[in-house]
């Protein structure tokens, strides 16, 4: 999963070569939670990829050709198919690629897991409403109280099924879908709303052990950095490179 | 598919016995056109089911003790299981019953289809904003123009893949995921939205002669009426019966 530069590309450069026929790309930036989900399941599995990182403000011609949205992440084939929106991607590559299966097989695992993921995608507003709002000077009290009942139903999720994931005793698919904006957590100065869950807890210092959540993660300092250059309106896409 | 009453269960009514072994149990709202969806594939696998009709503003207990969230589209298998969310729902049906596969097989495919259904959830809220807004006696020009421009991206993918259903020349799972507001077009006093977009109208045409569609399908006379009792809170569940 190496490459030349890790440097993003915007617009006005030129078009990266066709995928190599070994090889999945992704189309990334280093600081993307939603990028994050794919290349977790990229890490965990294995798979055989190149890392094209776009600058998000000035996105590239050629990108936004191959994707109208311009989002990451966005995955190409050799054969040049176009796939994206994370959980579709992550879904892609669990299907395609050999190694070990991040979804079950039964159906209604399946279920569980997407009925899981629309409830997280609930949570997920709220790691960025909370910082903005701090940053305005706003009461963000009822955000907070918010989030924290939000992670107190997920830490009964993981009390009620007596398993240390969200998805058993073993990572699965769900489980990386979650993780990216708990990396983030004291980077967004909320690690104090899983004072009151500690199940949830023990599952971030669990899922910190991970191979493929060390393999993609950054730094609180990096991430701060990062965090404080977007609030700003000028994002720092190749930071600490 | 029969059943002994199509009236809806309110707050306060005795709950419905087990799923009976042979069978799926799906709640619904006959006029939902989310619930639909899965009706849909229900109906065009053939899958044995019976169906429990919620009242929506006041939902039984026990219906709530099966699903928090309280939609439609849920389903219930006799063993027990909960399923919710149209799509998850949609793709679990496929998944577990034998008869047409409505997704296809392979993973790039059916992420095609993921993506599609991406791109259409933005066209869904046009739907109630444009009469809403009507309603309120809005300008909604700028809502028609979009949603005009929604349906010419709809046509162009028609054309440009040169089949008549969205997945290619036979129906799929995602003309049936689209399906239910088409089918409420004229009671929502939009047909005219697809004048610039003939490829798009002929694919209405044929998806009004699916068997499916038929089975599932109510009239413009009588969608009209719902909408209106809808619109002024206070929704006619059982209106025609």
């Amino acid at each position: 999963a190496k490459m030349v530069s890790e440097k993003c590309l915007a617009k006005g450069s030129a078009a990266p070569g066709p995928v190599p026929k070994d090889k999945i790309r992704i189309y990334s930036m280093r600081f993307c939670p939603f990028a994050q989900r794919a290349r977790l399941v990229l890490a965990a599995k294995g798979i055989n990829h190149e890392t094209v990182n776009i600058h998000l403000k000035e996105k590239p011609e050629w990108f936004l050709a191959k994707n109208p949205l311009g989002l990451v992440p966005t995955l190409e084939t050799p054969a040049g198919e176009i796939i994206y929106e994370s959980p579709i991607t992550c879904d892609y590559l669990d299907e395609v690629y050999a190694g070990k299966k991040l979804l079950p097989s039964s159906p209604y695992g399946k279920a569980q897991q997407k009925m899981m993921l629309e409830h997280y995608s609930k949570v997920v507003p709220l790691f960025y409403k909370i910082p903005m709002g701090r940053r305005n000077g706003d009461d963000v009290s009822g955000l907070e109280a918010e989030l924290k009942e939000k992670f107190g139903k997920l830490n009964e999720d993981l009390v009620k099924k007596k398993s240390k994931f969200f998805g058993g005793d073993s990572i699965t698919m769900i489980d990386y879908m979650m993780w990216p904006w708990f990396e983030r957590l004291a980077a967004l100065q909320l690690e104090h709303c899983m004072d009151g869950t500690p199940e949830l807890k023990k599952w971030t210092e669990l899922m910190w052990e991970d191979p493929a959540v060390k393999a993609c993660m950054h730094g609180t300092d990096t991430y701060k950095v990062f965090l404080e250059s977007y609030a700003a309106g000028k994002p720092d896409f190749d930071y600490g490179l």
